[in-house]
Parts: C-alpha cells; structure tokens; sequence
C-alpha cells in the first residue's frame, strides 16, 4: 500500500471533446499532463467525451425511439457514458506511461447536483476522495459534464457542461488555477472567422467575459460566473499550441489599464417573439414568461415598452431551435389578455462588452453610428452596466462585426 | 405519482450482443419485450452491450496504452459502459412505445461482487431496488456482465458475464424462468458448422449443460452451474425465430427417458504444458498451479499419472492465448524440482456427455474405438461420471466429431 504524500499546488485542467477526438490525441494529451506533473504539481483532470460522440449517443437515441420525446433520466445516464470513456482511456493512458492515476466517475468525484436532468446545476462538491487520491500523488482524472442529483440519479450538466465541472472542482479543492484547454488559442476581441482583425487578448475580466462567453472560446457561461462568484482565476488556452492563451479573472487593477471596450460578441441564432397589445398590470412579464420556464425554454433579451393606454408590447428573444414551441406556449396562454403573438425568424445578437464603458459616455452612440453608416436596421436594443446589445438582421452580422471592430479600434493592442 | 401495483409471475430475459447490434435491432427487441409484456408478465430485461461494442472498447484501450498493462480498475470503469449504453436505449425505445421502463447499471440493480476486475464473482444481489421498479408496473432494464465490489468499484463479471448477471438476478427474484435470447436456436447435439446431423435439442439438464457450456449456445458455464445450484430453469432460444429453443433444468423424469449421450462438446483454442520428472511429495500438484492461479490463467484438463521412481509427469491445458505466460510462470517456479518444461500447441478437446452414461458400460471404448477406426491419435484422457474428454489435434476435429455424432447415433431424436 501506498503512504500519503503531502498535497502540492493544486492545478486543475480541462480537456475539450476536440483535444481528445481520437486514442492519438489521447495519447499525446497524456503526455502534457505527464509533464506538468513532473514539474510538481496536484493535477485534477476534467475530461469531455471524446470528439463527437455525445452527438453519436444522442443520434443512437433518435433511431431507437418512435417519437421524439426521450426520457431525460434515460438520456442522462446514455450520455454521461461519452466522459467515462474518455477519463478512463486517459487514465490507462497515463498508467501504461508510468504515472500513477484514478478516473473518477461525477458521483465517485462528490459532485452533487439538483435534479433537473440535461440542465442540472451543481449544488455541492465533497473534494474528500479527491484529496485522497491526490493524497497518494495520483493524479485524478475527472469526467466532465455530469453529477448525482441527492436522489442518486446520475444528471448531466449540459452542453459546455465540462467547464462547469472543472470549475466547481477547482474551488472545492481551492486550486491555484483551472486551466481550459481547447481548439481555440484563448479569448479575441471578436470571432476570428468573421474578420483577420479579431486580436487575442492576454487578459480579459469575469464580467466581460461572462457577456462574452459566446465568443471564440465558446465557454459555458455558468463556468464564468461560478469562477466570478469563488474568484477562481482560469487560464483559456489551445491544447496542442505552445501559444499564450487569456487569463480571465477579477484583477481590477489590469482592467483600469486597459481600453473601454474589450469585444464584440456574436449569437447568431437568434429568433424573437412578440405579444402584442398585453392587457398591462403588476406582475404581467413574469406570468408571460412562466409556461417557458416551466418547459425549459431560456429567454434571452426581453424588452418592454412604457404601456400606452394601458396595453403594452412585450418582445423576447429565443434560441432559434425552441421559436415554435415557444410560439404555441404563448399562443395557448389563458390568463393573460393580448391582442396577438408575432414570431420572427433569421436574427442575430450583437454585443459590445466592456467594463470601461460605464463610467464614459457615447459608447451606444459610436455603435448605432456605425450600424447606421452601413444601412443596417436595428430591431431591439437593450443594454447593461458593461453592454450594449442590439438585434440584427442575421445576414448583416459580418457587416457589422467588421465594421464596429474598426469603429472602437479593437485590432490595437490595450 | 404512480401507485405500487403488484408483482405478477416474474420473467427474467437476457438478449446478447447480437440481437442488440443495432438500433434497428434494439427497435425490434423492444417490441418483443412489450408483447410479452401484454401478457401479463413483470418483466426484468438483462442486456449485453451491442454488437461488438466491447471489442471496439477493447480495442480502444491498446491504442492509448504504451505497454500491454491496462489497469484492471479503469478496465472494468471503460467496459461496463457498453451495457450502460445499451441499457438506456432499450428503456428509451419501450418509453417511446408508451410502455414504462427503467434502465438500472449493476450498482443500482444492487449486484455485489468480489474485487477481481475483469473476472468478478457475484457474492449477492440486494432485489430491492428491483422489486420496487416492478412493483410500480415498470419494465426494469439491467445492464448485464457488471457490478459493484464491496469497495465500492465498478467491476465485471469476464466474458459472457450477461449470461451469469441474468441467472444470478433470476434467482434473487425468484422468477419463474430465465430466458437467454440470443442468435443461435438453443443447445445442439454438436457444433452445426462442423457437421449437418447435429439436432437442436428440446431439453437437457443442468449437468449435461455444464459439460455443453461451450456448444453452439456458447453459455457461461458460471451462469449454469448458479441455474443448477438454486435449479432456475433456463430457456435458451433465438431472438428473431419463432422455432423452439431448448429448455434446460433439473428435472431426472426428463432425463430418465431420453438416451446415454446427449452431446459432443468441441473447445479449438487448447495447448498444453507438461512438466517433466517432477519430485513427487504431498501437495506438489497445488504447489505446481500456484503460480497460474495467482496470475489468473485458468486451468483446464489436468492429468497427472502415478508416479514412477518418486517422480511424475503432470499434464495440463491451458487457453492457447495464455500458453506463452504460463510456460514462463511454470519454467521459473523455484520451490519444486523438475526435469523440463515442454509446451504444446494446436490441440482441441473433444467430450462425449451425456447423464445416462453413469450407469452404462462402454461408452469410453465406444469414443476411443470410433477416434482410432478414424486413425485420430488420442494425447490425453480425461473422465468425469458425465463426460469422457479426449484431447486430440486440432485438424481432426472436424472428422472426430462427424464420426462420433453418428456412432453415438445423436441425430436421431430420443
């Protein structure tokens, strides 16, 4: 049996499902775990399923099923197979190499979560046999993605759910940092593949990011927010490039060196829905939006207008992939008095993010300035303390992304 | 919430591998289930991975690992993953068919094992869980050939382990029978592909079974011997055929009717090591397979003939796939003085069984006689009170069991 050694600076490192899409990249990523270990550190690895087998799993689903109403309970356990695989192979991997390492399954790691299957949330982590197993200089190796609900039902994460993990184990086990590596470089001003001028920034804050999360490094945005909330610093960065990738934590004094605005953030799958001639009254917005929640549905930007003779419009926005099942849940609404429902298909969302902004005018200017210059139409705005967003027509994003890029001088560095 | 409706008479299926290749497969499985389900039945379905999805996993493993070392551990983690996956989409296509099922891995089926991954013995199965599912009217799905250490491991139970998973469950719920569905029509008199006279036969009992196990239906001799130990009747029969299997239990009124031989069983995979002049004294025999066993390698026939001058010859089979490792373990052993090692290659057993033979005179002659009007040269005997075993080369086999078949007139019905 081996004693217990003491527990060295904790890093904690997630692979993404494109670092491990075959048994050679498997390989090859073992091998840079196997040399932060020789530098001395406590790893915990956090692995997604390898490539595109969640996708393979979920496809499985669709060709044994009649209708397409999979259970969820069913589902989760299916997929939570996907990480298994990839931390058990990554575990072998680094045994056959000579290095001591366990593969824990969500609940074998302690990750406790609700109940709500394909969108549960972590509720709690007992690092104990973690820090035991680290204890014994093993490095652990994590599948991402999934937990334990407290009736001991296996419940997955959803999509990007593995960053979610891996920053929830790093503050239970109070590691220095969680590293994300992933087929991106790091976190850029704007989406690379819209224009040659998107730049990689060395640093970026929780709270831009957060409203950047769909951006290049396309990171689950309740990863930021936990690691905002415990103050976790992470490190965005390419696994297979020896390139610096971006830091992302709270360091206020890095941000007052830097410019107002930090990126410009795309979604372009956005759809829109509007009530129109809502019957206005306290409490009207929240009963509008209860048959979505209670279905799952999450609602994006929701702009209201002051009420005119007591009836007012009530516009929000969904993912493209729910616009008709959100368009029937508000059709069929009883309680609420309307004249009629609106959908509206082929939008696009785009924001400019920066902590800067809030103490200086003309930012929201300077956008709808430029959007104006190149003839396109804005159908909602909304804004925040750090943001500006506006809906689009999804065939002018490139348009605008390039040319708001130019407009606040994102291509020079800080 | 569903009210506890109660229990009806308790069927315990299994379908392997093949019959679960694909999801078109599963669908058609699925059905199967429900119609036996309008039946009246409660149902508990045990299910292999589909197709060849270990193999693939298998597979997987020497393609991460440096050296051929997997850990048995992470093993055991990787490969229970494929009954999981066919577990859930068999409970998600008879949901999608309105019927209500639960997929359950071994943990949650409550199966307990020992602590040796990749052969796991079952020790108990706590049916709780089980009978509560059942008692809400639910179909419960098992995910075959795995369960739980007392450690709290994930382990599984070796090669056709669904098979053993399925009894084992059968007997803690004292079902009324356990049915093996798989791609063969039930127990034949002989391998069909070696010869055209081989006849399905209706009935056999545990013990011929046991001799049988690794006859056409390829059964788990584990899962025999558990069938005959708590006399759980089994029914082995093709999923897709309508033609009747053959039934396998305990009953002597069956057997006293039907003639001596009921089979000829055939293993191809067979080598020999004999260890030449060894120094006879009191447990030098256990002494000698120690090492074997420490390793795990299974041992098969073993013959050893009265010593001559204080020493003896000691004979014994092995799985072609571990002669090399057990040739070395035997060469090596320190504690017991021998002249030589020599290790054999190419053999196959061949073994006349039958219950009736017990009481009957001349069937050993019969067998040699027929192998030697054949000119096949006998390399070693072995007999049990059901069975006489010989091993022979492995070209003859073919020829050995074509004539044996009919001087022991097996294609005619009893």
């Amino acid at each position: 049996m081996k004693k217990p050694v003491s527990i060295n600076k904790i890093i904690v490192q997630k692979y993404g499902g494109s670092s491990l899409s075959s048994p050679r990249k498997i390989r090859e990523v073992s091998s840079l775990i196997a040399k932060k270990k020789d530098e001395g550190n406590s790893l915990v690895i956090i692995v997604s399923a390898m490539g595109k087998s969640t996708d393979e799993l979920v496809s499985l689903i669709g060709e044994v099923a009649d209708k397409n109403i999979p259970d969820p309970r069913e589902m989760d356990i299916l997929l939570s197979t996907g990480e298994i695989v990839s931390s058990t192979l990554m575990a072998i991997a680094l045994k056959s190499k000579g290095y001591d390492a366990v593969s824990l399954n969500g609940t074998q790691a302690g990750i406790t979560t609700d109940s709500s299957h394909g969108a549960a949330r972590i509720r709690d982590i007992n690092p104990d046999r973690i820090r035991n197993e680290l204890a014994f200089g093993r490095i652990v190796i994590i599948a991402g993605f999934q937990g334990r609900s407290e009736t001991g039902e296996v419940t997955t994460l959803g999509r990007g759910g593995s960053d979610t993990s891996a920053v929830a184990v790093a503050v239970a086990l109070e590691a220095e940092q969680c590293e994300i590596y992933t087929d991106v470089q790091g976190i850029y001003t704007t989406d690379p593949a819209i224009t040659d001028a998107a730049r990689k920034l060395d640093v970026i804050n929780f709270e831009e990011m957060l409203e950047m999360a769909s951006l290049g490094a396309k990171m689950n945005p309740r990863s930021i927010e936990l690691a905002a909330l415990y103050d976790m610093p992470l490190y965005v960065a390419s696994t297979f490039s020896r390139v610096n990738g971006t830091f992302i934590h709270g360091d206020t004094k890095i941000m007052e060196e830097r410019k107002a605005v930090t990126g410009i953030a795309v979604d372009r799958n956005v759809s829109k829905i509007s009530v129109l001639g809502v019957m206005d009254r306290p409490g009207v917005a929240a009963e509008l939006l209860k048959p979505l929640s209670e279905s799952g549905i999450s609602v994006d930007v929701i702009v209201q207008n002051t009420s005119v003779d007591g009836t007012t419009d009530f516009t929000f926005t969904v993912d493209e992939s729910v616009l008709d099942q959100a368009y029937q849940l508000m059709k069929n609404q009883n309680n609420i008095i309307f004249n009629d429902v609106i959908a509206g298909r082929g939008l696009a969302k785009i924001s400019v993010v920066g902590t800067g902004m809030q103490n200086t005018p003309g930012y929201a200017s300077l956008m709808f300035e430029t959007l104006a210059d190149e003839g396109i139409n804005i159908d909602m705005i909304t804004t925040s303390e750090i943001r500006i967003t506006t809906i689009i027509d999804k065939n002018s994003v490139d348009q605008a992304v390039q040319s708001l890029h130019k407009s606040f001088n994102l291509e020079k560095p800080d």
